[in-house]
């Protein structure tokens, strides 16, 4: 599930459309800081991520925070079970 | 488990010991955005905090990011399994 900017989305599909109706269509990520702890759920991972956001769109870069939680699955990988992103106002 | 600023703390003590030493007396929160989400531990809450801290010896507020991990006990309140702190610098 995504919370983007307080807007509660759950489900691939609604996640997918969100994230298609953005009004960019170009985004370079600057990651400042990562910092990640394992979670209660064996070989999960919480991950917390500040940095800025440049869009063609924007003469500013914008700062954001963003945390996961990422849950292995059986193929090794890992999939997202939350995710919460926010814009860091001034 | 918390990490401050980037510093990786574990244990009641440990924790304790790190917000004892922080270089002020009293920090006023000011609370911007709450977003919170089901965690895949049953019970389990994810919450992600904004917003401003005001000290006494600082002219002006500092913003902040963080989350937290929240697992319920059996006495039917929670702990926090997880904890990660940010300055967010403009």
């Amino acid at each position: 599930m995504l919370t983007f900017e307080g807007q509660k989305l759950q489900g691939v599909d609604d996640i997918c459309s969100k994230i298609n109706q953005l009004p960019f269509d170009k985004c370079h990520h600057l990651i400042s800081t990562i910092d990640a702890q394992p979670s209660s759920f064996a070989g999960g991972v919480v991950v917390f991520v500040s940095g800025s956001l440049r869009l063609t769109c924007e003469e500013h870069p914008l700062r954001f925070s963003q945390m996961f939680h990422l849950i292995p699955t059986s193929q090794g990988s890992f999939y997202v079970q939350n995710d919460i992103f926010r814009l860091n106002y001034g």
